[in-house]
C-alpha cells in the first residue's frame, strides 16, 4: 500500500480495524468493491448509512434495532411470560437462530468481573429486576456464558430475584450435538454425567 | 438473524457478499460497527463514501486511483523508462509493497484464457503495445503468474512487443525466501534447478 492513494488507503485502514479482518483482507474487500462500484460499492455504502441512521438500542431488552423498542419486544406473540437473559446482542441473535425460544430476552451488556470492575448497575441488572416485577414475568431463563464470571453472574441475578415470586432456570449443560467425548474437556463431561437424565 | 431489523440483516447481507466474509463473520462486523457509531461505523462510512465518489481507473496504467491519471503515473522520478506489466491492481500493489520497483506499471486485468474466451482486446495489450513504442520504453518486465493461462499471455506479449525495439523481461523463478526444498512442489524445484546460478 506504499503508493496506494490516500482516500483509499484511508479506507483499508478502516476496514482493517473491525473484527477478523486484517491489512491484507481489508485490501482484498477494497479492490473488489472499488472494481464493482454499482454491484458492490454503492449497495454497501446505502446499507450502512441507514444502519448509521437507524440502529439504537431497544429501550426495553437491549437488543440493537432500528425502533426505539424492537420487534421481539412489541410482537404480541412473544409475551409468553418467559425472558431469556443474555450477555450481549450477539448471544441473543444466536437464540434467535435456534428458533426454539419464542419469549423476549433481557441483554445485559456483559458479565460480572471484579477484574475489569464491571458491577450491577454496569449491567442493567436493576433493569431486569423492574422488569420481572413489573411485567408479572413467569419465567426468567439464565441463557449466561459457561465461564466463571458468566455463572458468577447467573448466582447474582439469582440473589436479586429472591424476593420476587418467579421462576428461575437456566440453560442444561452437557455433550454438545455432535460431540465426541474423546474431543471434549473433562468439565463437560462432568457436568454431563452429573446432569445424566433417564433415558 | 431471524428476527433481525430489516436494515441491519441488509447491511449484513451486503458484508457477507465480500471477499473472505461469510454470515458469520458479517453478523460479528455488523455488531461491532453499531456499538461503536462514533469510532468505527461514521469513519468507515466517511472512507467508503470517498472512496465511492473519487476511485478510478488510472487512464495511463489502469490502476486504481482517486485521481484520472495516477500517483505512480505522474511521478517524475518513476519515468525510468521501465514497465512492470501485471495481471491486475492487487499484484501491483504487491510489487510496490515490495518497494524495490522504482518504474511505471501496465494492469492488464487479467490473462489469456481460451476457457473464459478472453483475448488480448479484454487485456489493455493493444494499449500497452502502443505505449512501449509512444513512450520510447526501454524494458518491459512480465510479473504475470506463474500459471499456465499467466506463461501464455506473457508469450503472447513478447511477440506482440517482436517489432518493438524493447528488452522484455520476466520475473525470476526459483525457491521462495525461507522455502525449504522439502515442501516445495517438484515444478519450482526443477525451475530453481535449472536457473541455478554461479555461488
Amino acid at each position: 500500500m506504499d503508493r496506494a492513494p490516500n482516500e483509499i488507503e484511508a479506507l483499508t485502514t478502516q476496514l482493517a480495524r473491525l473484527p477478523g479482518l486484517g491489512p491484507r483482507s481489508a485490501r482484498r474487500m477494497v479492490l473488489h468493491l472499488i472494481q464493482r462500484p454499482d454491484q458492490s460499492l454503492r449497495p454497501l455504502l446505502a446499507a450502512l448509512e441507514r444502519v448509521a441512521q437507524t440502529a439504537q438500542s431497544c429501550a426495553c431488552c437491549g437488543n440493537i434495532s432500528t425502533l426505539p423498542v424492537c420487534e421481539i419486544c412489541t410482537d404480541p406473540r412473544r409475551a409468553t411470560g418467559e425472558v431469556c437473559v443474555v450477555e450481549d446482542v450477539a448471544d441473543l441473535w444466536a437464540m434467535e437462530r435456534g428458533a426454539v425460544f419464542r419469549g423476549r430476552y433481557h441483554v445485559l451488556g456483559g458479565t460480572l468481573s471484579a477484574l475489569d470492575a464491571v458491577g450491577p448497575e454496569e449491567l442493567r441488572i436493576p433493569e431486569l429486576v423492574a422488569r420481572v416485577r413489573d411485567e408479572g414475568l413467569r419465567e426468567v431463563i439464565l441463557a449466561l456464558p459457561a465461564t466463571v464470571d458468566g455463572q458468577t453472574t447467573a448466582h447474582y441475578i439469582a440473589d436479586a430475584l429472591g424476593t420476587v415470586d418467579v421462576q428461575i432456570t437456566a440453560l442444561a449443560q452437557g455433550v454438545p450435538l455432535g460431540g465426541e467425548l474423546d474431543f471434549l474437556d473433562d468439565g463437560t463431561i462432568s457436568a454431563a454425567l452429573r446432569a445424566r437424565r433417564a433415558f
